[in-house]
């Protein structure tokens, strides 16, 4: 009975997550969709990427939560241009919520925008924001059947983060099996294994993200 | 447009709540509904909860996963009665679910019936299983900033359980700040501080389910 209204719902958000990568585009901003549980560390990795970026590339942030401004402004402290999207109960960012949010920041002179989704590794992975790629960000203490436990989220990422790696040990984490898991259900996905919290691993994420062609820096 | 439809199917699925109510009165069984962000423990805690019962408390579980059976097996593997519930792509429990996992179950045989919900700390609350008590896990990885992220399930959890406590210095987690978050939320909610792995906490935790009147041991 919910199914037809559920279709009209995506596809009322898609048209206008096109919109949001019609405007991502004529601003030449790479916008990237950052999912994952709670606590799995987003804030601390958009953190850890803008502390490595080349001084030229400029950056932008939107967080989604359902409630307080607790993220944005740990990202305003840094003088990182921040919107905070609240969203009530719901349970993820929708593609209206970031239209919505785009008007408070400066896109026209951002290089790169990094959407902070609700912390939730199911919900947000059915709705396009109208970003690039898609990213989940896994954590060691989730343990390491989440891809197994939850193969949407990891099938449909552009890639793969596996933060707080410096923990790999205290939880017993056995990496050759989540990545076997990642695999499976996503083989092409690049997969970064990092830590916030020790800097390992991120120059590897930020090269990569400095290569990607949709990445224009504005001179 | 879609509120309507929304409000038609939580009726539906209070209407079939009520029907597990009844089912486990019926049967006297206290039934818990234990919801958690993916990772926090929920597994370990009905192990380390079923290692602490008495030997007349008879503990049967269903565990409810997007995908595999990874935590029934676990379950299963210690003797205790199980049923796997796979949601598919739904990211949380409802109560027609429960209603058809509950024939795999010897409903009167038990006393305690432990319902591991779908890693989500957002849907899983909206939406009755028939449970008399629905209790939330946190855990120290996850920060301290979680009841002010998440009010909705810090508000309406029965209790609140704080996991992996031998690791809050690892995570610089601010007990006073987390406490202070649910507190203000839900101020009567019993809170209880646990470590899965080493056991403590659990016995005050094991203590307080036992004095629950709902809770009447079959002799």
């Amino acid at each position: 009975m919910n199914i037809p209204v559920m279709q009209e719902i995506l596809s009322a958000n898609d048209q206008v997550a096109a919109q949001n990568r019609a405007a991502f585009e004529n601003a030449s901003v790479l916008a990237l969709n950052l999912m994952a549980s709670p606590g799995a560390g987003k804030t601390s990795f958009i953190l850890a990427t803008a502390a490595r970026l080349p001084p030229g590339v400029r950056l932008g942030v939107i967080e989604g939560d359902l409630a307080s401004r607790i993220d944005a402004d740990t990202i305003a402290a840094r003088g990182i241009p921040v919107a905070q999207i609240n969203t009530g109960g719901n349970c993820h960012l929708d593609a209206p919520m970031v239209r919505a949010a785009l008007p408070a920041l400066p896109l026209a002179s951002l290089d790169l925008l990094l959407i902070e989704n609700v912390g939730n590794l199911v919900c947000t992975a059915n709705f396009a924001l109208g970003a690039h790629l898609g990213v989940v960000i896994a954590s060691t203490p989730e343990g390491h059947d989440k891809p197994y436990k939850y193969p949407g989220m990891f099938a449909s990422a552009d890639a793969v983060v596996l933060n707080k790696a410096d923990l790999l040990h205290v939880f017993d984490f056995d990496l050759a099996y989540f990545r076997r898991g990642v695999e499976i259900l996503n083989p092409d996905a690049p997969f970064f294994v990092v830590s916030c919290r020790t800097g390992a691993g991120m120059d590897k994420w930020v090269a990569w993200l400095l290569s990607l062609r949709e990445l224009r820096v504005k001179s």
